[in-house]
């Protein structure tokens, strides 16, 4: 077998660990009995450790200096060698001890957290914190960076992105958005919602969303829509990318969202060209780009008026008592904006200011500009200045994401970069699709699902962001789009003249 | 670390490749979208090939070696290398090359199979079949024997068992059941089931298997029930079994049965010893065993008088048009027994007789007695001798399970031997457990429960079949239990004088 082959044979070995092992992750979600934890963790550690000893494995990094220079690579082969090789590069930098250590350390943080956001404590969870920060910064200091350590960091979530390109975009971004929504809520008119009112059972909102789902072109066959607590979605193998969803007994529209967002970021994955599978490049071009795909089916064509155009009679006739309301009024409730605490249950006008508090901290935290005994007041000085209002205790503050205990910093900037993204994408898929929301409007979702494969999912890994995104757009990332999106939206909702 | 605390850390990390395993082939039947089959073929293959490395390793057998004739040592740890050092020793015997060659002949000879049944064509997989019983012989071969091949196939699933000894046992149980049937039909009084038709919701069934789950004392926290085609249950993990059953549409009673006897099965699996857990013993103690406990809770608790007195008042809770039948005519309905041609499908009283038939054909083909172009005519033979009754065509008869066609030889048996098993053990039980029957009537159901896992669930494979059966019964395997079981019950519910 010659090294190409036997590279990638390496590959597929590694993808079929990988596939075990988001079944027993998805499984542990969705399925697993409560006392089948703990065993399930061990198995799930001792795949876990199989795999990522694969990934970093001497043969591999042979098998990566041998292709680096070879001729006759095609594009994918290249491309393939390339996010394999820099992942390579970034696991073996760490030591297996530290990482051993840093593991160990991040569950009981975790377990620290739950028990400190439960009893909005902060200072119990402050030492935990403060250890996953280090543990972070010497990440950093392994991986290597140039400006920030932040910066190596970011990497893991959005290749190439720096946080001085965050700063410069989170800027001009804030400083449209803080005033407009204070305008919205002193001038405009916020939509009638009572109708939305009422007790969905089970059965019904699953009916809803699978309604959904099918019209965004879902395969069913090659996946499957399962209830969770914090809805996923996740790719268990080529034909096999599962969406969970979460459904509130009393908010239809907040389980319809959801189904939509997981779906987004599933037909990305099962849009993959099937001979990316198991190459190292069967997945999305970085958690930005991901989070584009569910942001744009879940907004910018969930809460479209050419969208309730065509679903407001399907929801109507799942839902008896939407179907007596007109689709202007549907279209309406479905994009209320108001300011919130919690940043999972914000609205696409405030969302990314939730984003931009939590990147100002964490990059402080990063760099040693802010310390963690302080958190809790800058977190709730930066929702003052932002959104206007202050949660009452830590749980509904500083305590409510589970990213930080678990050592996750620099993840937080690709749900903000998700939202311009797939603003930018949206309006060059307007511009290439003749009469989209049109087509939308009459229940034809194909079209833009056509042109987004053509155009982003086929690719899986083999772009980085900016490259992608400037062969799909044929501009730089810019931001500007999805200000023009909100403002244009919300004004014409809340009637703002 | 000593040799026996590196034997134990290799048996866990074979249990953890297992457990990995048993999900994605649970899965696999029950959740798998269509597409996503091939792949997870390819993914159970891999890991299938890591565990059997494992179980054959130099190293293990260097361990087994080592500790053969280590003093000191406790009757679990004993226990333990005797059983791995088995196993290990039949694996060993089969050239890898061989086992190869043979599992991908078994896979185009299911497939075959499948076809063939959809056609009732015997003829084209004739060869198939030719194929997998010269398999089977040279598997005998390489495991080696003393008297019969046939023994040596046996011994994969009822350790210790004969062919020798299954006709001593069959022979008078022939003797007896075939009689007894046909004196059923001419002279009994078939019990009126026609309140039993019906069409009866998915949810409805699934509440009614509930309830009876969770009467027999099965751990919902520590497994699941769901739905498949051919239902099973399977050990995932420690404190992760997990049942699944079928519902007819037309059915009530079969998919409540179908539960129970999978209920059966796992109140086995999650009564084993907890420091047994991934230690090679934490499986049943043969095949023939793991079924007298799921053929008990199906039939005798859950088709006795006592077992209706408490669960009628529960079936007309949750069906209806039960609520309103008397405890004995359910009782009766649900023990109606008559000659069919389906093994699957048949009552306990005539379930031997389609074993009995399939031991003397898978018998006769594996010593060279019987030829493959024979075996349909044959089958009709022996239903007639046995049933009376013939089937039209070979998807009823010979093509109607999947055993053969996989190479599984020696499997039935341990059908039959199930049935008789569980009538000893409940024999003994309502010797040791005073008032029984009382107790079962009142709905306590523990205290069986607490006799089978002191007895029998709590030791896994500690001992073989026959040891376990002595220890438990202070008899040898003795089958007139069955006969005077079946021959007492169908005597008054068919009303024989």
């Amino acid at each position: 077998m010659d090294t190409l082959a036997a590279y990638k044979e390496h590959l597929r070995e590694i993808g079929k660990l990988e596939s075990a092992l988001a079944l027993l992750q998805w499984d542990q979600r969705t399925n697993l009995p409560r006392k089948g934890h703990p065993a399930r963790a061990e198995v799930i550690g001792k795949l876990t450790k199989m795999a990522f000893e694969m990934s970093v494995s001497d043969k591999l990094g042979q098998y990566l200096d041998d292709l680096q220079g070879q001729e006759g690579l095609t594009e994918e082969e290249r491309a393939s060698v390339r996010a394999v090789g820099k992942s390579y590069r970034r696991h073996k930098a760490i030591p297996p001890a530290f990482y051993e250590e840093y593991a160990i350390a991040a569950a009981h943080s975790e377990s620290a957290w739950e028990e400190a956001k439960e009893k909005s404590n902060f200072s119990s969870f402050q030492p935990h914190l403060a250890r996953m920060i280090d543990y972070a910064r010497k990440f950093a200091e392994y991986y290597g960076y140039e400006d920030s350590p932040y910066d190596a960091l970011i990497e893991e979530y959005e290749p190439g992105m720096t946080s001085a390109q965050l700063s410069t975009i989170i800027e001009p971004l804030r400083g449209e958005l803080v005033p407009f929504i204070k305008r919205l809520l002193q001038d405009g008119k916020r939509p009638d919602d009572t109708f939305m009112q009422g007790e969905f059972p089970e059965e019904m909102q699953r009916t809803l969303s699978s309604r959904a789902l099918a019209a965004m072109g879902y395969d069913f066959d090659a996946g499957r829509l399962d209830q969770t607590v914090h809805p996923f979605t996740t790719t268990i193998g080529p034909n096999d990318v599962r969406v969970t969803t979460r459904f509130l007994p009393h908010d239809i529209l907040s389980g319809l969202a959801s189904s939509m967002h997981e779906g987004g970021h599933a037909l990305y994955d099962q849009g993959i060209r099937d001979d990316l599978r198991w190459s190292g490049l069967d997945e999305g071009a970085s958690y930005g780009i991901h989070e584009s795909q569910s942001r744009m089916w879940e907004n910018l064509v969930g809460r479209s008026r050419p969208f309730w155009k065509f679903f407001a009679p399907i929801a109507g006739e799942v839902v008896p008592q939407l179907s007596s309301v007109s689709t202007e009024k549907l279209y309406r409730a479905a994009n209320i904006a108001e300011p919130s605490l919690v940043r999972v249950e914000a609205d696409e006008v405030t969302y990314n200011l939730h984003i931009m508090l939590r990147f100002e901290l964490e990059e402080g935290l990063i760099t040693g500009r802010i310390h963690t005994a302080d958190l809790p007041e800058l977190w709730r000085d930066a929702m003052q200045r932002y959104l206007g209002i202050v949660p009452e205790d830590d749980a509904h503050g500083v305590l409510q994401d589970v990213h930080w205990s678990a050592g996750l910093f620099g993840y937080f900037p690709s749900y903000m970069l998700g939202n311009l993204y797939s603003a930018q994408f949206f309006a060059t898929a307007r511009k290439e699709i003749p009469d989209l929301d049109e087509k939308i409007a009459q229940g034809n979702l194909k079209e833009l699902l056509s042109w987004l494969r053509e155009n982003i999912h086929q690719y899986g890994k083999m772009y980085e962001p900016k490259e992608l995104i400037e062969r799909v757009t044929g501009e730089a990332p810019d931001s500007s789009y999805f200000v023009r999106y909100i403002v244009d939206k919300y004004s014409d909702v809340y009637s703002l003249h």
